[in-house]
């Protein structure tokens, strides 16, 4: 039976000098604690600490990145107990979809996939043989058993994977229950919120219409007047920071601004609330509330996230059948230099403004985020995001920025999962991928050692704390 | 006199760690068969059998990355005997074009000729001095002694380069005379068509109106009729398919997809017929035919592969005196997400249809092309292609692809070429960066050696004849 | 106190074999003058030869890429002593703007500032501890004892860094001063003007009005009429090329040309005379410029270079107070293919016209540069330019456009800049990382040694040469 590999080295680049650069870079830097202030785990888990029930339910069927890939194979969804529209689960043996899966674990190759994994698997779990189809009920077995277990309760998971900040994200129509319980327990662990008000602002968003009137009840405000829907906004802000969020999050499809007046505001929101607003009513109004809403991060000092240029639901029969966020998103170009500009020219010289923008665009990196945040106080680069949180993706992203922004206009690390278990893997793959970018710079004499290890840390831990407005913990000394 | 140099280890990565897996994964490979599925040699060639008269005619006069950095470096075509409009011959002393060519083989220097001409001159001639000056006649003399004995006519290089298929590419209004002479002939090597009905298809094609007549003859269909037309198509491809095919090709300028109801396709054809499609019609018409041609690969189970954003005949003054095909053919960006959408909502989800796309836009492998294929069960990646078949475009490649799409989602190697005697070498070029490319990922502990080597003939053999369709031959045998 | 580190290897590849390549290869060119055909410093430097006051006006102040990061990271440009608009010095002290810069200099790791400035301290002021806090005043103090001595003034550094020939650039309205009172002087140093007539050919530039008026006068001739207009163009070139200029410089915000007819050029060129052009017509007048300035450079033999893509002043509140070139120029996604069509169709095959490309947009480089340039006789690539002149962006241009355009439609190394003491430094990172490329190419066998040892001589000074119609000196010898 092959055995699970998981090589000390692994990722750290083959030339032999450079390699011993990245290992002791990553050495100082593999232990520090894990701060997650973007991501979709489910707080409900934190709230009950319930037990998960089984590899294919837990590891499975929620994970796009496996189930897309199986799915661009020939595999149906269903085999696989991947939830269809609605929540609703197919009737499907668990067992006998993770050894669908299993059987086909070869295609993950060459994947992310192929390193979070296996660093589940071993390390969370313990499994020292490799998957495949003759290993497949010895891992569903195994994992079951694990996770019946109180150390493999999720509080227990959040201590032992030493999380110093875990971020989730709710929409604006949540009523941050989960949270609240959380905060009631009395657990240790710092789990928050994030503000996600997407689907009350897009009036394309399949929600629009529901949620609006979520908003309207848990704010209070009128949110049929212009003012009140502002208004609204800035007390679920309030809400949400009430449950630890220092962050919103936005995720058009473009990265457009504008900077309406009032007037031109008020008619185009009735056409919103009316329904009357066409396409590109509904663009220039979502343009706007980006706007609005960094006009309000200046006021609140929340940091603001843009995530644009997913083409949502590409596959319309899937859709049909499945729903949303079932791996059909695919990326488009994305334009940053003239979507910004009116955003930009309000607010672009706030020195307290945090504004991190993200791209599935990769052409843009060099060619306009960098330059873009290498200038402007009020920007910042996240890190590679989605299809690029790859060992390749990430490479580049630090190949194409750092020239122009350099390493202190970027905010470290985001695992941006729902995958719980994952989180540590994720975060590993980034500490081992930029301790093997900085030795390459350090190989190269375009580095001391010692400004490697200060970015090391920095890349770690120190540039996501301030950028994300998150304390460094009392215990923690950081270097001189 | 310089040695030609055909150094063992060439275009492996230089680690010696990185080198020595690339080498293993390369000796395990580097013999198996060559499968050619798509290219542009002139089955003439197989069906007669007839000598090749000379290096400059041979090698020289028809190879467009040869004669325009030529070009481009103020060398005038007539020099280098490459035919003028209308197949006319200039009036070059061959011996001359090929002393020119000599005197400037430094300009190749970095680019994909310097691998693969070396590799036809030493390993198909057994030439060991370099090409320059001072060695010109030498080359002209012993490739022209070659090229008149039996062991270099067309079927016995063919047999020598173990191929074990190569296809050619016809247009609908060929008449596949030489693939019906070399299949009555009882010669073994498989040489079979591929359809490619640009010029039936584009209103636009230069060839259009001579092309629609033979595609009528040929069919026995009434054209005019959108009925008689597509049916003219199920013919042809019918009688392709007899002649070997397994798949259609289809490079318009756009990516674009179309999905208009039949009163429609009936008033935009009777259009093009009659001549009065403007611009903006013959997109439509375009895009629509993509969409016919995947609804019969549907039905006939033929692969499709589709290549746009080539701005053919760039330069008007030299198309004017030379022609199609001279080295004036420059790409643009190309977009796949929305272009292809039509045709992905009809049929992305039939899990036996197989569409290869390519590109010659880098910046879509890792943003729209892996995605795609990452999900639609239909879509394949095509390898890299024209510009960048060569040692950096193919390594780019495999670096922005493989994490979303995966090594299963591509289709191995196409040498894409009419120069038959550069085949092995443009196959060798692509296995070494394969392997190279691999053996990375094993030096990373990001995959096995086993793992690496299962793919490396995956790459090389495996992933072709599946994506085509085609049977291994009896005699290999596939490793467990 | 941290030494300052300038070692021998720096920016050379890690891995040993290409290394050891790398380093020979550099050693052969290290030495070779330095050939300066575009760059932007001060011709009153040569004119009057007086010395600089101190470091921060000298290196701090002007220099965009400096300021640009440390304004990115919220440090105001008053305190960094940064010019206002007009040219308005802030009251700062320039001894606490130093101390500034030097306790954020750790800002800079990773970019190009991090190779160039150290070589400047080390290399031209004999500097041998590391920028921080603590080492601000001695660097200061340092710095400006020696420029106040005469081996610091700008001729005699301009001997001693082993300049062949620099060009500086100069405006349509410029009376060439500067440059004649250096031809009058009797010093030997080459330096040259470019014509650079944006402002008088852009409608949309802010000095458009005054300098037009300038270009009247200086030429003599009626620009209120089309003709007298070009005939003014062609008036000022021969006065620059009296200046020595073998060079022209385009720099619009796209690289689009057009072929107007006169009697359109007529009606376009009175609609911008009078005021009345928008903002297509304005486009348009620079397109047909374009196209105007390739047929006078077909005519006197000047070598063209565009530089498109810059989106000037994009920070509005900053250019209201600061003016032009304060680091907010961001680039944006830029065409070629069909803009620079109608210009090609003219003059695209003229075996003698030199036109340069330049690009802030990579994803061109593949896709569109190195297929056109080469395809075209008239068409070279410029170097790697502004954001992406720095060790990875050099790299990406050798790895993107050499296997398509190969070196020789390449046109060596810019330094670009009007940072005269850096001149050297910038130079030897372009040496190096063309080496550490060429080694590459030799450790992985795709180039024998001699090949790379030549080719490294071309693209430091052969090339060059021959781009811009520069002879070399007599005294050296070329190798055989």
């Amino acid at each position: 039976m092959p055995k699970l590999s998981l090589h000390p080295d692994r990722l750290l680049p083959a030339d032999p000098t450079t390699r011993a650069i990245a290992r002791e870079l990553y050495a100082e830097i593999a232990g520090l604690p894990i701060v997650s202030p973007h991501g979709h785990t489910d707080p409900e888990w934190f709230a009950t600490d319930a037990a998960w029930t089984n590899a294919t339910e837990l590891l499975l069927a929620p994970d796009h990145y496996l189930f897309r890939m199986l799915y661009s194979q020939g595999i149906d969804l269903d085999a696989l107990a991947v939830p269809r529209k609605g929540g609703v689960i197919p009737a499907t043996d668990p067992r006998e979809a993770w050894r669908l899966f299993a059987a086909n674990w070869k295609l993950f190759r060459g994947t992310p996939s192929s390193m979070w994994l296996p660093h589940v698997f071993g390390e969370v779990f313990g499994i020292d043989v490799a998957l495949d189809e003759s290993t497949a009920d010895f891992y569903y077995d195994t994992i079951g058993e694990a996770l019946a277990s109180p150390a493999f309760r999720p509080r227990a998971l959040f201590e032992r994977f030493n999380i110093e900040l875990l971020a989730t994200t709710e929409g604006a129509g949540d009523d941050l229950k989960h949270h609240k319980a959380i905060q009631a327990s009395g657990w240790q662990g710092k789990v928050v919120t994030t503000y996600r008000p997407d689907s009350v602002i897009d009036p394309e968003h399949d929600s629009f219409a529901r949620d609006i009137v979520r908003f309207a009840d848990l704010s209070g405000e009128n949110v049929e007047s212009w003012t009140g829907y502002l208004a609204a906004h800035r007390k679920r802000r309030a809400d949400f920071r009430a449950m630890g969020a220092t962050a919103t999050d936005h995720g058009f499809v473009t990265a457009r601004t504008a900077n309406l007046s009032t007037v031109e505001c008020e008619a185009l929101f009735a056409k919103v609330m009316g329904g009357k607003a066409g396409a590109d009513e509904a663009e220039l109004f979502r343009a706007q509330m980006l706007t609005e809403m960094a006009r309000m991060s200046v006021e609140d000092g929340m940091t603001m996230q843009i995530h644009p240029g997913s083409t949502r639901n590409h596959n319309a029969r899937l859709f049909a059948s499945h729903g949303r966020d079932k791996g059909a998103d695919i990326p488009r170009a994305t334009e940053y230099v003239e979507a910004l500009r009116p955003m930009l020219d309000l607010f672009g010289n706030e020195p307290d403004l945090k504004v991190i923008l993200f791209t599935l665009d990769e052409t843009t990196y060099a060619r306009e985020l960098a330059p873009l945040a290498g200038h402007y106080p009020c920007l910042k680069l996240g890190p590679a995001w989605w299809f690029h949180d790859s060992p390749e993706g990430m490479r580049r992203f630090r190949e194409m920025t750092t020239e122009t922004a350099g390493f202190y206009n970027t905010v470290g690390f985001n695992d941006d999962t729902r995958a719980f278990l994952s989180i540590p893997a994720r975060h590993d793959v980034a500490r081992r991928i930029d301790c093997g970018f900085l030795a390459r710079l350090v190989a190269e004499h375009r580095m001391e050692d010692w400004e490697a290890a200060e970015l090391a840390h920095e890349l770690t831990v120190g540039l996501v704390r301030k950028a994300y407005g998150l304390e460094a913990p009392a215990r923690e000394v950081e270097p001189a």
